[in-house]
């Protein structure tokens, strides 16, 4: 494809539109919304009135009149169709971590209810850790075990001693994408339930968690929903489970009747009780206005428009990176489109010294090009992660990117001590 | 008093300029930052560089540039003088239901290693319910058991069974401040540790945790802290107990090294295993530029000179209330200076309609004397709750809200239909 090839693709884009409701900076080719979502142009002047009329001028009646107490259930049910919930059924609260401690957990009691010999927790060693780390933490307070494996063991790990099967659906350090469908399904035949963490996938690729039958779901706010640094998380439990157990956070906002004060939790029907405390309503407010930009994505094909230009993007980086820099990456996210989330990430091959992934990936924000370094596994240790925002990244932009690279890789670029001196967060 | 008199308070108080950080609506007296603290005049301009410049401009970058990550351990160096704790020791994080959840498994951590026969939590009756309901679920999840006591009970209470003494400093109801020093010292005689609850306190009086010898602490950072409305609560555990055992909540911001990105969890060092998952950076900015304020009460005589204010200003409202509706209500918080904490409570005495104290409190409101409505326990079922805040409160507020109490009973304004309408929350 030729620049003019390219330039006449975003003539065309339905999806264009949408790169005005953002405000990035000028000169910037932001390939990590994967990461932190770029600022919806909305935002400030929400977060302005927020806090002088609900929080200055109207105090505390914002509780009833700004329907604080409510923005939960309002900001879950503006996620709810992007990820295949009901109206209802999505609560935004506490972090990911926080929302996976109460959907595992609930999932174990559910097991000890139906199958008490069923102990054991599975997932995959290359998981994004803090849902490892929660898993293992509830195995340690509970007496159950967290068994890892590899991502082609999954199916065979699935025996009679196992509960629940942890999966992020796209994974955080390759872009692989689960089936899940046919994974649910192969876990209920084994009878394990699963709990999905759709970090990498709500607002980036399409989900259907009912028609995949899922059992529980936790994501993030702040990367493909743009809801701003370390916004609330979400969290959504099948129907047929949700009034069946406690989760052990219970505490006021997840009571049947809050303002009751009485002594005794009584858990509030449905997905409220997976709410626990007062939330960050300044916060959440702020990831409320920023899934307005999905409203507006919805008139121009919604998800499934997002998904095309997704892999259309993906698809012209891989094409572009291969021919512009031949031979220099492997790549480490799958080529099948099933198997693909929203990012593309690459190591470097022996073309280039070792280690170098991350001086190249900050060579790249140097000239404004911004992608993340990911140290990956003995495999595959060095990697460098892009994140392809359909909402406003343009066909010219994935180009240039590429273009940006090979000048990198011919300057080498990555031999400069500026680009080697690692900071202690990336 | 006369006005004259009061006035002259008002013009001799040396805390007279911390009125002008806030920004309160003009003609109300806001009687209610027990509950949600006012705004600071500083907030929305930092709010709008937080937006604009941190996430809009810097993006990723502002995890290392702007001090994202390590914003919850310097907004707890800004809380820890104000409750006796030391640098270091406090992170704000999460909310005060899930600290207190950490916080109370911890505890019970530490008895299982020490005293595997102490599976009993002690708290009073008429502590703040989420307090109740997560310890309920704590013991449902581990086969403990919640004793519910009255507050002059709790002595007696603490038998060979009790792992943990969990209490609120102040009563969020009665406005009952505990002696900490005391308590924590028959616990401990006791064999028992205790969790305090500092949601009623911070801000608002002397606390010393380590003059105390407390073991833990928790709080909120939405009331006397005036960090908006549910800004992230705090956690404080002492140095001897800290590494001694995790806290089930293990998420990455936890961990020794978050962005090793390693499958196994290793708690970091100190406070920070308190931490769980990414923090709402938007609502913590707010309380971090909210609690500059304290910087400049310190310079006026800090927490001292607060709480001379804060019980002058109870005083008055006390006197003047008995002087102006004289038998009209019967004092729920008590006269004695050391047992009480920043707010006073009134229960409607027979000169005035059974259940007619939340009525009262509306017509209060529509005049623009802002309390808030209790319900209260068998014996004292309706209760009007005054919280002041001596950072923007005047004496002649304090006058002028017990004249309006007074107004408000001789036009018997409780009767009229408008104020006994309730409402969903209040």
């Amino acid at each position: 494809m030729t620049l003019t090839d390219i330039q006449q693709r975003d003539a065309q884009d339905p999806l264009r539109p949408l790169r005005d409701l953002f405000d990035l900076p000028p000169g910037m080719i932001y390939l990590d919304g994967n990461s932190l979502g770029a600022l919806p142009r909305a935002v400030p002047a929400r977060m302005a009135e927020v806090l002088a009329r609900e929080w200055g001028r109207d105090l505390i009646q914002s509780w009833n009149s700004a329907g604080w107490f409510d923005l939960p259930a309002r900001v879950g049910d503006k996620i709810a169709p992007l990820i295949g919930a009901r109206a209802g059924e999505v609560v935004a609260t506490d972090t990911t971590s926080i929302n996976l401690y109460k959907a595992l957990s609930a999932a174990l009691n559910l097991a000890a209810q139906d199958a008490p010999s069923r102990r054991t927790i599975v997932s995959e060693r290359s998981n994004f850790p803090t849902d490892l780390y929660i898993a293992e933490a509830l195995c340690r307070e509970r007496g159950g075990t967290l068994k890892l494996v590899e991502s082609h063991q999954i199916a065979a790990s699935l025996g009679d001693d196992v509960a629940v099967l942890m999966l992020t659906h796209v994974n955080y350090r390759t872009g692989a994408m689960h089936d899940m469908a046919a994974v649910t399904r192969a876990a209920h035949a084994a009878g394990a339930r699963v709990v999905w963490d759709l970090a990498h996938s709500a607002g980036a690729v399409p989900v259907d968690l009912h028609g995949a039958d899922a059992d529980f779901a936790v994501g993030c706010g702040y990367k493909y929903l743009n809801g701003g640094p370390g916004a609330p998380a979400f969290v959504w439990v099948h129907p047929r489970h949700v009034d069946r157990c406690w989760q052990p956070l219970a505490g006021w906002w997840g009571h049947a009747a809050p303002f009751a004060f009485t002594p005794d939790y009584q858990p509030a029907a449905g997905i409220t009780r997976y709410q626990c405390g007062t939330q960050p309503i300044v916060s959440l407010s702020a990831l409320d206005c920023a899934l307005d930009v999905f409203a507006e994505a919805e008139k121009l094909g919604g998800m499934t428009a997002l998904r095309a230009k997704s892999l259309a993007l993906t698809d012209l980086f891989i094409e572009s990176v291969e021919q512009l820099c031949p031979g220099a990456f492997t790549l480490v996210t799958p080529l099948e489109h099933a198997q693909r989330g929203s990012q593309v990430c690459l190591t470097p091959t022996e073309q280039l010294p070792a280690g170098s992934a991350y001086a190249i990936v900050q060579a790249l924000i140097a000239r404004g090009v911004v992608g993340d370094f990911r140290a990956g596994d003995a495999e595959q240790p060095d990697i460098l992660r892009f994140g392809f925002t359909p909402l406003y990244l343009s066909y010219e932009n994935v180009r240039l990117s590429a273009q940006t690279l090979r000048e990198v890789l011919l300057n080498k670029e990555y031999e400069l001590p500026e680009f080697n001196r690692k900071r202690a967060v990336t």
